[in-house]
């Protein structure tokens, strides 16, 4: 598979870099970025030394991007919807990390990213694969999931397709490592500011919220309604979901157990630590694991559920690569099967 | 007032020494430990050289402690009520760290703490100086609030006081640095554990549920139902509680700032960050203030509340040592008007 | 004493409103800001939020600033000496946190810091008072001492008085928290590049080694010559050198330890933890202390002292505010002697 | 082949495991603790659950380990040489982590380890293949280089093999972060004591200096003599060894370049950042990469050379895996080609 990397500087961009000179069926043709244009990509990113001697093109250079099988984009959003528009046409897959297409509904997108959509009836699935890897199998255009989403989504599903909690009593608190505010300049991400320190951020106004909810949605056959608050964590990888939702009356310990069970048993990247486990994030860093522990609180009637993910692998990059293996009829696992970098 | 420390070489013991090196009208006279009876308080807490030369004695050499004003106890739970019952009769005030004078309701103590209380009608008062310290100024010994106690309490406070929100209906997902855990060795504070790394702990079964549903529920006048889940944090110092809660039906903006508000003004440890803004721990570390700010939910009806404290401070020595003051008929904040350290 | 401070935003200038707001005799009467003129300093600095109710005002305002008893000017280099000659003639004393008056040679000024020194004759001295007290009595201006110079002049000039190492075989190699780097914007400085991370900087070029050089050549009375190279360490504050020289033939360890404790048995803030003795930053952060411990080594033949600041206290805003004692004839502990915050 | 793990719950043994997953000719046969025999691998690092199923037996089942090809040691030292006298013989391979093979003058092993040394004339090679790949080859045991050790000679070498320094002026400051202390508990690897802290240990003392020195001398052809003195950063993983040294009289800048890049243009692992630039541990985190920097410092005569490794990986397991794969004929990156995990 011929694959580019538009929007390569950011760090997602690397990190696709990173999983996929481990696979065995990609080979990177094309890497871009507008500010750096011409640049050796491991002169901005040391770490890649030796593994890639690629020079960043722009992506104007569109007749070079349509040589790719699959066309990765790591931009913010707007561009994305420009991109495919061009290259699917062409016989190009294209895998979104922004969020151009991560909405059933275009009214939400536009509400909460100010923008017009102006690709509304793509060929696109939503890039959770354990959720839904039928449609990604068809799409055209993949939008991966977001990395709160991820976390959240995956905690709650099984108890909501399960009929297990009330669908409106849903609180998520949900904390991130800073990498996931990207490799831009701001006084938020500043060292110095952040290191031993902690804060909450775009309270009950982050974009994950709506994505949160309509999935959710989609997975209870209900309306749910979410309140979501995340969190700053001073450490670089890692998002822990912490989910409190209120349990139907009569719902049993034993019925959540099988709730998770049921639905991941066989799925490779979902780890269920069980019942009354902590999950921690560095058990899953640098992999595309999500693991998942929960606590029945007896005492007030709601149901814990924790997972945990790499924001930039399950949550970002990792997941767009699992979306990928399936849209050309690989094993999902390929090429991410590197286990969890601890401690 | 002469001023001796039980259990001097745990982190609180070593945070009152710190904050009682600038309280103008406190004299420690004796510091106490078992496992080091006679070392120099200097050599296991290099920070203090040449701030004290004190040696540590035996909290066994009673006649010595029973020369104090006032006795600080930072022991694990079960020791203070047994020193308590020696140190008053001789006219010294006792202000325990721990657990034991913290609950109304013996039987919640003895439920969750698995010792039976031998001190039931002790003259004693919860050591939360804003919401107790008409209780505090006629007390012999004061039970010092828990640190995540402290800081929901502050946050619930002024909306159960108001009648604002559902009683019944209270998540409070707490943060903490690991200092929190104490100077013992275990695996879960070993270093490498847990640096970049994020976990819950005690889901659903942590000490400070109870004594938080206590109080909240005295504050409300009406019973409270609280699902606690505290998370350690990769940071030193530091506790942030997010805290969600349903408005009951009619309840503004409004109602909720003013809340805060009447209850917060005069205060002088406590600080309204505001409407819509996030507090960080950093902002009050090292230090005895309580930032506190808070944000409405308009979408899921719930409102949350956000509060930032020291856990070695406000949450633990900083907070006794205002109790201290109260005793003694000093003004609160005496001793404890150092800035925060920042960044 | 009625003091304003020229560079109120950057660390420096929070840090000396964070000294000052304890010291008995201090009143801050102006703090300027060039880019936030208008500004509340809590706005900026939320940490003070309810301590200084202050606005910052422009350096240009030099009536205001003329109406103090001294400034402090936290501003890149180049700025002070423009000020110092408009206000020193007015009666102002001038403690200048920068470079402009470090050096008693102007050529070396103006090689390494690229700019004409204009205020040769200045009736100045080099703020580091443990050594230059003398010189800052009698001086209108302070030049204050670098941060990472401080740890290493400190830690050296012991053995360069008592002639115990060679001069010219001297390595100096420091370790600085990322405060160190302050709060502008930069990739060096992004949280998630440096988490985790280790990295030397300015590698043979950096500023602080010809000014370590100049004043232990004072201190030697003979030529030394330094190679100094500082290290970025994912923490927030702190330094530590640690410095290697070769021993004059016949040197024993008692010499080594007579050096320090002669020079330093009655300095309040130069803490000596000993022969064999290994400093830690955190036992002097947020205070004005140094802790200095040495070793010798027998089998090379070389000295190793390792001594640890806090980079903005003693490193800078707390050095400056003792020779602000000096100047005004106070003791210099007076407003430092706050305990350093452990852990 | 067949691989044991002796001592599998230590850092190194579950950084083997994490490597070894990769490695398409390994089979893991048998791990043990003798701690925690009979329990599942993946109960002790939850990050290994779904990876690994196998459970801990005891070392005393030495046929069990006979089945082996080769087995890893990860013991503290002195365990290594019994277990190898008994295993060789029956044509198994050992490679030890630890320092029973690392030297060739047993009497400096039995002066700094404090143990006699039991088995002298092994056919053993020191473990560091870019310069001892042919002993390597050869050998039945090899004695994996240490840590610091790793970072430090890579580092030296080519100037010592030019004849460019002087062999008796090496300082080498060496930094490694805390996972380098290992998993067991002390009070310099909890958390809240490091974090945000720095400090030396075994000054003048440690056990890595007569490692590096009789290897080093060993590569100059003549006797050398270094100062060494490790520290702790606040941080998981990494080493950043400086090291200084004085040129000979008449080295240019381009007989230092010369010197690395004749003997390491043809290495895999070895990755020279070149003249001036500093190397970050952050661009080999996870990797088996050391990138190397090196400054001429021409006012003192001295050249800085900064080398980074990950401590657990080239500094240790990843290291003794490039050993394996030499022991038995692969290419010396098999299993070893991921990109390092950045940021």
């Amino acid at each position: 598979m011929k694959v580019s990397i538009v929007g390569a500087t950011g760090y997602t961009g690397a990190e696709l870099l990173r999983i996929l000179h481990n696979h065995p069926q990609a080979e990177i043709i094309h890497i871009t970025s507008e500010s750096s244009t011409g640049t050796e990509i491991a002169s901005i990113y040391p770490h890649l030394t030796a593994i890639y001697d690629k020079k960043l093109i722009s992506m104007q250079e569109e007749e070079k991007l349509a040589e790719s099988d699959v066309v990765f984009v790591g931009l913010p959003h707007g561009h994305a919807m420009k991109l495919a528009q061009k290259l699917v046409p062409q016989g190009v897959k294209v895998i979104d990390l922004g969020a151009d297409y991560r909405f059933s509904d275009k009214k939400i997108y536009e509400k909460w990213y100010k923008v017009e959509h102006t690709h509304e009836n793509a060929n696109s699935a939503y890039g959770l694969p354990e959720l839904y890897r039928n449609q990604i199998k068809k799409a055209d255009i993949i939008g991966n999931a977001g990395c709160h989403c991820t976390a959240a989504i995956l905690a709650l599903t099984p108890l909501l397709k399960a009929k297990l909690i009330e669908p409106k009593s849903i609180v998520v608190d949900s904390k991130s490592g800073i990498s996931g505010a990207g490799r831009s300049l701001k006084l938020s991400s500043h060292f110095t500011e952040m290191y031993d320190n902690l804060t909450a951020y775009s309270v009950a106004g982050h974009r994950h919220m709506p994505e949160i909810e309509e999935v959710l949605t989609d997975m209870a056959g209900e309306n749910t309604l979410i309140t979501f608050v995340p969190h700053l964590i001073p450490m670089a990888r890692g998002i822990l979901s912490t989910s409190y939702s209120a349990l139907k009356p009569g719902v049993t310990m034993d019925d959540i157990d099988a709730a998770f069970y049921d639905l991941y048993k066989d799925e490779y990247f979902v780890r269920l630590a069980g019942r009354g486990v902590s999950p921690a994030t560095k058990h899953v860093r640098g992999s595309n694991f999500c693991n998942i522990g929960w606590q029945l609180d007896q005492h007030s009637g709601r149901v814990i559920v924790m997972s945990v993910i790499d924001n930039l692998v399950k949550g970002s990059s990792g997941q767009a690569v699992q979306s990928l293996n399936i849209l050309f009829g690989l094993e999902e696992h390929v090429g991410l099967e590197q286990a969890p970098l601890y401690p």
